[in-house]
């Protein structure tokens, strides 16, 4: 069976070629780019006060990633998801780390309840953001993505358009429908900004997709596809993540459809 | 024909490897510190209000590019210019995403008149930057770089070196001489930084070379040369941002002169 | 001879995947994140005022890296390494681009005598951090690292548990023993945060063995003999940077003990 929305979601990526605001953390902010630029999109990394605001209006997408916070970045964050928000610009906010430190929790709790178009996130931020006890250590997790399933309601309650909990099967649903995507490799674990990047493609697919749900299983199923044909043709992690770059740019409609496995 | 000067600009770049002292964004500082290591060149970023005045006096370069501007690194920009210029260090303006957003756009405008020995940046940078209406969305620019001359005219007139405008043709001129150059591949387009470290190859450049003009002309030519090489053994931007690396690295002045389009 | 300590360090990182806080620069984060991924340990980059306390005393080592210090970051390591020390959290200072600017001279000579367990740098930064005056130009170094040997004294006797100074031959003792480790290739010079995370595989190692000279062996030998390994199959500076990753990942504690040249 092939799932011709998911194809459809990346061919208008491509010739929309979305402007899409990331707020994200300084470790992983050049790869997330040239993830964005692969795929079709147009990446802007915009983070002070004095300019997220005004900017989140003009973009077609935004990303909140909560990695090296600060209270500045903070502050801008809060600026750009109200901006978003008044103009109506699909957001993504993506937990990094949430729950082991509270200054954080406490501002990804507080971005929770402003309507996010997705909630991204592995299985312990997720049920972290939530108000539970997630088992991360650091920005890991160890539990299932299925755990996450109650965490994920109660943001759905909150006003989240679509969770989306990244692991080894990734479970995403919107309340009304739950899928979940059985691609990827493990070596996607070894390589920092996977997660990341996931967050900015899904903004991207956001941008031009208006159910959260499929903006999301597009944008797992793109990264997911496209790290399977990266783990062929790599020595290891270092050349993974450079492949994976390769291989969104080089991932047509057909081929996402038929090798999604959901 | 062949372009001696600059083969002679690379030649010496490496006998000499100056001391680049860059304030560039967050989301290229690696790549950017890669590029001048391959080149010969010998990076430092130093962007913090207690330090950057003293560093820029110490380099033989400086590189100020506003993106992932915020209220600190201005500070820092402001007083590492102030240093060069007291030191007849030469410098580089890039002025990232200049045009839609006012905070940056005033503080590129100031520096501007700080008589920098190049501006370098694509077609709607340099017209926002002269106080024109740039097309540009974020970070990419729509315009050719010929629509850029009168803008690149007025910068000259408020004190500019040379202006390097960076495009499918780039076009340099210092208001006695204008330069086009053919070299370069689209995947260029498709990477991030490589506009930001090109700012920083001139700053290299500029840093052994006299004229601002035949230093923009060369950190040019070694940027475009060097990504047609790469884009040969590339399978994708992911492999391309690597192997520019290499390319520069490799590169003779024999070739980048035989191979120039100008 | 073969070197069954460093081989064992090796097999105990992955075993037990070490949590390593670093608080790094922002132009080798990635880098550095991937490398520890790679070599089996836990990354987490948090280095604002508000979390870097706690997360020190949650976390198994701590890197403090003086690259793109800025005020807040400099009050965010005094954190870290107060709570370092409060829980026994070995730590490792690396005191980049020590010497000419004054700013993180003082912070670095401060956090000197606070007792890090390792203190890694070239040997400009080990000779300027004891108060002596370094040769550096920038981050570079041009002393042999032998010149450090009293400078590495000085420091052992502020407290801390052992000095590894970098270079062709690295240079490493704990006061009662000196090791000089002549791996490597001379490629490492020419990619950015090399040396950086060099100091995060040695936290790395530090986390799960209680011997500071110990663990700056291992730390050393893993990344110069997975640089041989890396240098052989490169095509340049670029890819280098790429292959180094992928062969601390395939790195055995066999081919590590044969190899290593002490």
């Amino acid at each position: 069976m092939t799932h011709p929305d998911v194809g459809a979601v990346l061919t208008r990526v491509r010739e929309r070629a979305p402007l899409v605001h990331c707020m994200t953390n300084v470790v992983v902010a050049g790869f997330t780019a040239n993830v964005l630029l692969a795929l079709g999109a147009s990446p802007a990394m915009v983070e002070n006060r004095e300019e997220s605001g005004d900017f989140a209006r003009a973009a077609d997408g935004l990303l909140v990633n909560l990695g090296t916070l600060t209270a500045e970045r903070a502050d801008a964050m809060r600026s750009a998801v109200r901006s978003a928000r008044g103009a109506g610009t699909p957001w993504v906010l993506d937990p990094v780390a949430v729950g082991g430190l509270r200054y954080r929790t406490e501002l990804a709790q507080e971005l929770a309840t402003r309507s996010p178009t997705v909630v991204r996130g592995n299985a312990s931020e997720v049920i972290s953001l939530a108000g539970g006890r997630g088992s991360g250590r650091g920005v890991d997790s160890t539990a299932g993505t299925d755990a996450a399933a109650p965490a994920a309601a109660s943001l759905l309650d909150q006003g989240a358009g679509c969770v989306a909990v990244s692991g080894a099967v990734d479970y995403l649903t919107d309340g009304d429908q739950a899928v979940r995507i059985g691609n990827g490799d493990p070596v996607m674990t070894r390589v920092t900004g996977v997660g990341c990047a996931l967050g900015a493609v899904i903004a991207a697919c956001a941008a031009i997709e208006p159910s959260p749900l499929t903006a999301s299983v597009a944008g797992t199923a793109i990264m997911t596809v496209a790290a399977e044909h990266a783990a062929e043709v790599s020595a290891g992690p270092g050349s993974f993540a450079v492949r994976l770059i390769d291989e969104i740019a080089a991932l047509t409609p057909d081929v996402l459809e038929e090798e999604l496995r959901r």
